[in-house]
């Protein structure tokens, strides 16, 4: 017999619920907000067959659900407080998925500090799709917008780019230069893509150093366009000091290159500094333990955005990535 | 061409931008709330096929998925705020549709006072499947819960009960007593089902005189029987009390009246009133302009719950309606 709704929160979901939340025996949830902060909200949605893979491990598929929000409340100074979550799950969801799933969630919050506030399981032809709304703090009047980068900031990424396109590809079995990988490095790339890990402990620091940030989920070189376009400047990134998933970073090949700054799934975080704040910002980074790359500058917005390889502009085919279900993965 | 997330937030989502919205353009919403308010929390997502049908209105789809949050607010005791909203769709949605549902969305800020913060488009592999997370603001301390009625207390519905089952059962086209009410009673039924009148007015009543309250979903008897059970107490209905959509509110036939009191969709209020305060919250609510009906009382938990129609228990075979895909609705 399926579970039913009832049933799945009572066993499943109601163990994890957070101060506020009523033991999920409400219709709603409540937060105190103190007013010496911002409340940080964000939304996303990942889908079986578009965000991840049916025989994708259900822990790893809550993991994700919850890190791609705590990677944007990150990328705008936010520390993680709270989320709710929609389960729309189809009929024949099996108890030790949901038990994995939930205690997926359960490692999370312990990790960056979340409680669960509410939620709703529902019914769906084609499951599972999981929407999370994550609520996070900053400081008063501090958040950190994509918009407030001037031309002459500096661009910086962390972390290595391209990790979750390669794994990505090599899960779908997809031939490639990745194939000639060790084993472990391999399974490092997948694990990468199952797994975000958002970039919590830069979030003082964003504030503290950064004119403008955003996270990189649909490609490096698209969300480059993207924090430029939102702060009225264009970008030239300089893909020779582009860090690149580990195993790739010496590859020649020109259409590799472009794969891994455009594709999706990284969640690192860009960030744009100004220069009089940079030195402050490269120690701080280095004495938090989070690898930055400074990878390109911002420009006036009159002046044509480039992605330039070695002094060469590189072609790129696509800038950025789009999320889409996935051929052959059912 | 399929439009890309991209052009369906710039073409029909960011005019909804409301305050702390950035435009859509960034990662995050920003939320102020006073220290004179708690931040009431709730989230709801609807699929199609389950909770609307593929042919629903695509304006009334929109109004559904803000207003049965928009409810569960109301029921708390909370004045609508803003909310996001997770919007998966499948390859073949139409700009048509999609300008349908965002004035939807449009007309309903203007209805109730909310603005829109943030948001995710992503593509699922069968859509439409929306996930709405809404915020509101109750008076510091008196969210109104479904865990505070007391033995004793008096239970109210607003509104009439079974509109949206029958609506539901209109729109499948199955046989039943309604097919001899006149046509534009049917079709007020219908517009019921697709479209929630969520009882936002009752809020502040709800705060100055309710002890327990919770809006109706899932039918009027199961959802007696949480509020009773958040509340430690049991519920005693009387079915003849209940105000029953209107056209169906004279039958004799028990198995209309079990199918109208347990059927989903109402979207009506429940509420426990201590006896005291009962006089007080009747005369508002008619000031205000709400129908309130006093259909039963909460008793101690030792006590069985009973459903009684003029004097005998009435035979129920589920107490509660559960959403769940329906059949021939592709």
């Amino acid at each position: 017999m399926p579970l039913d709704e009832r049933d799945i929160i009572e066993r499943f979901f109601r163990p994890l619920a957070g101060e506020g939340a009523f033991g999920l025996l409400d219709d709603a949830g409540r937060l105190d907000v103190s007013p010496d902060f911002d409340l940080v909200v964000t939304t996303d949605m990942i889908a079986c067959k578009v965000h991840f893979l049916p025989r994708d491990p259900p822990f790893s598929v809550a993991q994700k659900a919850l890190r791609v929000n705590v990677s944007d409340l990150a990328a705008k100074g936010a520390e993680p407080l709270a989320y709710v979550i929609s389960f729309g799950i189809s009929s024949e969801i099996e108890e030790g998925w949901l038990a994995d799933f939930v205690r997926g969630l359960k490692a999370d919050h312990a990790r960056f500090g979340l409680r669960l506030l509410g939620g709703d399981t529902v019914r769906v032809p084609d499951g599972p799709i999981i929407s999370v709304t994550a609520h996070g703090l900053a400081p008063k009047g501090r958040m950190v917008h994509r918009s407030g980068g001037r031309p002459g900031d500096l661009l910086y990424v962390s972390g290595l780019i391209g990790a979750g396109a390669v794994g990505l590809a090599l899960l779908k079995g997809e031939a490639g230069p990745w194939d000639a990988l060790p084993h472990a490095r391999r399974d490092a790339l997948i694990a990468h893509y199952h797994v975000p890990q958002p970039r919590v402990e830069l979030a003082p620091l964003l504030v503290a150093y950064a004119s403008a940030a955003m996270d990189i989920s649909d490609g490096l070189i698209g969300d480059c366009d993207k924090l430029a376009a939102a702060s009225g400047c264009s970008a030239d990134i300089e893909v020779e000091h582009v860090p690149l998933a580990e195993g790739l970073g010496a590859t020649d090949d020109p259409a590799l290159l472009a794969r891994l700054i455009t594709g999706g799934d990284d969640y690192e975080i860009l960030a744009a500094v100004p220069p009089e704040k940079a030195p402050g910002f490269e120690s701080a980074a280095e004495e938090a333990g989070v690898p930055m790359s400074r990878i390109g500058v911002l420009k006036a917005e009159s002046a044509a955005p480039r992605v330039t390889w070695r002094g060469s502009d590189l072609n790129l085919v696509a800038r950025a990535y789009t999320h889409k279900p996935q051929e052959g993965t059912a």
